[in-house]
């Protein structure tokens, strides 16, 4: 008998949850759930497609529900509405409202007596957890994260938004130098300028001012100001061509020092260089399905968070045999 | 009221586990247990030493009993034998038998009420983690572990037994061109030869041929034959003035496929560069012994290891403050 799931939305994140359950031998897509139309959409696997508001009749037939909507406008609310009904998976990445998010719907799912994942990922998620882990293991020592080379979505959309621009996408890239200062466990202490620099790949419409562009989206206050920013005009096809995929990453790294005197330093790093942002976050929501599943068949009920899930929960095999394959 | 430790041998390990509790503010050490004459023996922080003996009658002293001997003779009995009074951590990593030690310690704890944590380290333990995390996020892909470079006391004791040898040191070292490999994303099979060189740094005794030296190292099989083997001879204060350190570590990685039809490649690295490789299995056994006495404290009974803990229970803080601060 496989765990039944849902998708409850079909943007990228929807679609990498759909292509990662077929890689699993334990669970098995119902269907996918959205507020269009459901004969206006297709799913990549044929899977069957139900408008959002009949999920709570198909209470029987689906054993977690994977929410893949997005953390502005669905999820602060989808989330908690799902709970009612289904075992809940989420992405939800606006770091400040984590605590209100989490006890929000950890108050359905102690009524429901449901179990929910909330934001779940890389970060928030794997990073997330390597920072726990770091700290726990190197109490005394410093953590640092660094994004990318990856695509960050709120920063094209701001690029986007400048007058003249027709199209844009803007890379995340980590300041080499930097990064090795912290793998020789120098401890530096970096300004946001050392850690990131930030390159736009821009097509401006006919007649456009590209100098007023450049100037607009160099002293951009939050998203570009505190940076180097590096600007590159492209054709629509250019971009269309080279600039169309999803790829991000990024490292969390714990440096921290050892012995009575902190005569010894350690470096952990965890890297994560990904083709398809979307679909590596699909992989880790699904595992974390897998793990609502079984807590909820021992009984658990609330919210939890990567830092709440004993990790062989997240894996196919019994516990037996990681002790035996992969300890 | 802080967690109460003992340490039980007091070798490296031992040594390491001492000077991490000193870095913790809810834990203390009550004392030292050896099986040598306690009064033959001074501390790091001058802590109390007791005869090993001495254990069972402070049951009421000591909250978790962190387990510092050898894997070979000392914890097979050793941690099934502390497990009949205290909570216990090892660091038992002769991966062949840890199925058989789980099931002899969890017999234990079942009946005394006690918990255990067995095989904690970094491999066996976070290597271990993250081999299990990049399974279950990436189920298509490929898992590679690479050690050093650093120190393997095997090895090192093998070119010791050699005759004409006075002392040595032997270095495992991951091959640059392998690594490179991996974090392309290439998925390569690699052999034993491709994966790891070794380098010994040799003191022969006055008079010895080395040339038979150099051959009995390079050809003798399971240690050296099956890898590139570099062989140096040098001084006895060349090798005391640098070859004196414990340094170790490595990477874990999980490449892996997504999409529909495997068209996004992704990369999972988990690195450790370590300059004490005893103080930093005790900052990972530290955290283990939190654990343990928090799973305690709610009832909990049985043998665990890194997969069976939710991350939580190993990082001081609360996990509200956590989800606030850290995810």
């Amino acid at each position: 008998m496989k765990i039944r799931i849902g998708i409850a939305g079909y943007g990228n994140l929807g679609k990498g949850v759909e292509c990662a359950l077929t890689k699993t031998d334990d669970m098995e897509l119902v269907g996918v759930f959205t507020r269009r139309a459901p004969e206006s959409l297709t799913t990549k696997t044929n899977a069957p497609v139900f408008h959002m508001d009949e999920a709570k009749n198909m209470t029987d037939a689906i054993d977690v529900m994977i929410l893949c909507g997005g953390s502005a406008n669905d999820l602060p609310r989808q989330t908690a509405e799902m709970a009612e009904y289904f075992n809940v998976i989420d992405s939800f990445d606006t770091h400040a409202k984590i605590p209100e998010h989490f006890e929000r719907v950890d108050g359905v799912c102690r009524k429901s007596g449901k179990i929910a994942v909330i934001s779940a990922g890389w970060d928030p998620g794997m990073f997330s957890l390597n920072r726990l882990l770091g700290q726990a293991i190197l109490p005394e020592g410093n953590d640092y994260t660094f994004w990318g080379k990856g695509v960050s979505q709120g920063h094209s959309d701001a690029i986007r938004r400048i007058k003249g621009v027709a199209d844009g996408k803007q890379y995340t890239i980590p300041v080499e130098e930097a990064l090795n200062r912290v793998r020789n466990g120098e401890n530096p202490t970096l300004t946001t300028r050392q850690k990131h620099i930030r390159e736009c790949f821009v097509v401006p419409e006919e007649g456009a001012d590209l100098a007023a562009i450049e100037e607009a989206i160099k002293t951009m206050p939050n998203y570009f100001a505190d940076y180097d920013t590096i600007v590159h005009f492209i054709s629509q096809e250019e971009l269309d061509r080279d600039h169309s995929g999803i790829p991000h990453g990024g490292m969390v790294f714990r440096t921290g020092k050892t012995g009575l005197n902190n005569e010894h330093s350690h470096v952990i790093e965890y890297r994560l260089k990904l083709d398809s942002n979307p679909e590596f976050t699909a992989g880790v929501l699904v595992a974390c399905a897998r793990a609502a599943y079984r807590l909820g068949k021992e009984g658990e009920v609330g919210c939890r968070t990567i830092f709440d899930i004993a990790p062989a929960y997240l894996h196919p095999s019994d516990p037996r045999e990681l002790r035996q394959k992969l300890l």
